[in-house]
């Protein structure tokens, strides 16, 4: 076998998560758009998020935080609490949101785990994603299942550490290229960009040059299988 | 050697935590009197923060999310974005609050760390314990970290049979009844109960019977030292 390791992303990767943020964000323009225009709006609630991130970490207790500071911002103060009540409420469901799988995800899982260790790693709130991993049922596919705090090569470095891993026998599969394929290359490993139709403008990153090797461009997750196939045969 | 493991809780057990929540709640009950009186404010806070468990989790950025939305209830959506602004701004003081040591508690880790191998596990959200921790700087101290989100029975058992442990050799000593000590003695490990001088309602519970197997209970973590020796002698 020429991996050890087959590790994936979960957001957007294994289920949809950006729906969630992108539904919260058109209530929260909904909620301002008395006091500014919505691309005002956004670009301020973006802002926040970033700053935030140093303080609150990712996910949709940090996200809920910086919706009600942008709003008590944006509007001066006047924002009532009527009015924010719903974003708290908003946090609460997002929160709770049933698993929906991308297609074929499940099945792929199954497949993949005939065949390799497989590896889960994503980002974010623990208590959120060790929720959403414990809801999915996806524990069983997989043999590792690591939720840290931001995926970046000293992160990745310390996993292969960890794990013993060798990079050229690591191969990772995301859709974020600055989460889940950069560092991973940098690193000397494989990975497999899985792009999903919308991105959080913070994840957004340069495509790495056409023919650099070890880096792989797949339409969804199901294709992968095939790939390894490929990979292993080649 | 007695034990394998010496494991250590860290809030209000290495580093004072508690004044953090009580100083914001006092913060909180002020913004409020002109609605309703202190005990009435508290009690509500409090109802909503244990309702919130399930969904945000323990920690500082839930802790701000049950303060707003208690403040909306309690105005009934009166309060304003001005008059909510100080909550979110307490909240991202206190995760960036300097580690406040307990008196004699790095001069212990030292001698602890030279005798056992020490594990801390601490429950709450790991994006903000991981930053005390880092911060703190007694990373060096610890063999092993674990940031859980409870601490009950079964999260001991899982830790258990994660590092190969036999529970009568090991040790855990703590601030909290609830979590450090009740679900140690369970599984038939010793717990060295150092009681705090103030405890959140949700972590109170009742002392072991006298004469529990295991069960210990010392002033301050700077005795746990002695304690162990004469446990190793005796």
């Amino acid at each position: 076998m020429r991996f050890d390791w087959i590790a994936l992303d979960a957001d957007d990767t294994l289920w949809h998560t950006e729906y969630l943020y992108a539904q919260a964000q058109q209530g929260f323009v909904d909620l301002l758009l008395p006091y500014h225009p919505a691309e005002w709006i956004k670009e301020r609630l973006y802002k926040t998020e970033i700053e935030n991130l140093q303080h609150f970490g990712y996910g949709i207790k940090a996200f809920a935080l910086s919706m009600v500071e942008t709003a008590i911002e944006l509007s001066e103060g006047r924002v009532s609490g009527a009015e924010l009540r719903p974003l708290i409420e908003r946090a609460r469901e997002m929160l709770n949101a049933e698993i929906q799988f991308l297609d074929g995800v499940q099945e792929t899982l199954e497949v993949l785990a005939a065949r390799y260790p497989l590896m889960l790693i994503t980002k974010g709130d623990s208590f959120e994603q060790g929720g959403k991993i414990r809801r999915s049922g996806v524990s069983t596919f997989f043999r590792q299942v690591e939720i840290v705090s931001d995926k970046d090569s000293p992160t990745y470095r310390g996993l292969f550490r960890k794990h013993a891993v060798r990079p050229e026998r690591f191969l990772m599969a995301g859709n974020s290229l600055r989460s889940d394929i950069l560092p991973i290359l940098e690193l000397g490993a494989s990975a497999v960009y899985i792009p999903y139709h919308t991105t959080w403008l913070h994840e957004v990153a340069d495509l790495p040059p056409a023919g650099r090797p070890g880096f792989y461009r797949l339409e969804r997750l199901s294709a992968l299988p095939a790939l390894l196939e490929q990979l292993e045969a080649g």
